[in-house]
């Protein structure tokens, strides 16, 4: 069991901003051999996605979707924090995903990286909890 | 180790019930310092969301962007139970999520709480599965 | 604990797999009690969701209600591998659930079943990690 907080700054209003090396780093020090490890994200408007980084088009493209689907402006939260969209979208994408531990490593495929979803940015410190048991 | 079953009634044919308490109260009980606990609704017309509760605008803004994404009475599965946006939602906001316990406690952020999302009420009886792992 | 791997065989662009008696076989050989069973699908153009498995016709309205939401065609990312709504379905499903062992057996509900989401099929081999902790 091991249990350590990632810390990161966010530059844009919506953005993804790849933690994969961050936790990776948590998993090796953890010492564990096969288990699985949590990755969660502090804060109502962010959200944890596992997705491919090959480039940042698929990236960009989470956004674009997002936006679409879930307008700026439009909900009856805009009244108190202007930021409607940013809890919806934070909603559906979820704060958290739980990863296979395998051989002490994380049982992530070639393309499969893990990435903070800022949805109400720029914010200097998200707080990332990651738990790894085994 | 421990786990509960909390059981709640719901009201409306799509509501979101705050149930943080009660997963509280499960985790003060299981005296367990580090580690997570997952909450998880049976029943294949419910799921479990993490979001803001300042007041009751983000919920009904969640429930007025799912109608607006999956509406009623437009798919295959309605000529069974007249139910597929249920299950469709349900499907998309996803069962459970894993919360990581941190110092005995849920690390949840201030204005994260945790909901039980109702997409085909009203229903006497929601079985929600809360297991404490350390 | 005990952690093992499913290979499935898809055979269609879009498909849902249901693969709740390949999980429960792994469950029942684990021996746990009370714990969590986390199925996940390596690959970033698959997801695992919960759903209904009365008959199919839940499955083919997931289909078409994400090909709706997602649109083939029109993503950034389609001008490297012609499959970005095939990511950015398998972003928003997510790549696992965790499901509650109760008494030795996963505490689904009747009509909740486990579907592999295959949205870039076909392919030869999902391999789907499962690790159940007690």
């Amino acid at each position: 069991m091991m249990q350590q907080v990632i810390k990161i700054t966010t530059h844009k209003r919506n953005e993804l901003v790849d933690i994969t090396q961050e936790v990776n780093k948590i998993v090796s020090e953890a010492n564990i051999e096969t288990g699985i490890v949590n990755v969660y994200v502090q804060g109502a408007t962010a959200g944890i996605m596992i997705q491919e980084n090959w480039d940042e088009s698929v990236q960009r493209d989470v956004i674009s979707l997002l936006s679409k689907l879930i307008p700026a402006g439009v909900w009856e939260h805009d009244a108190q924090d202007d930021n409607g969209d940013s809890h919806l979208k934070a909603g559906i994408v979820g704060p958290g995903e739980c990863i296979p531990v395998i051989n002490g490593k994380m049982g992530l495929s070639t393309w499969q990286n893990i990435f903070l979803c800022e949805f109400d940015g720029p914010r200097n410190t998200r707080n990332i909890v990651v738990t790894v048991m085994g």
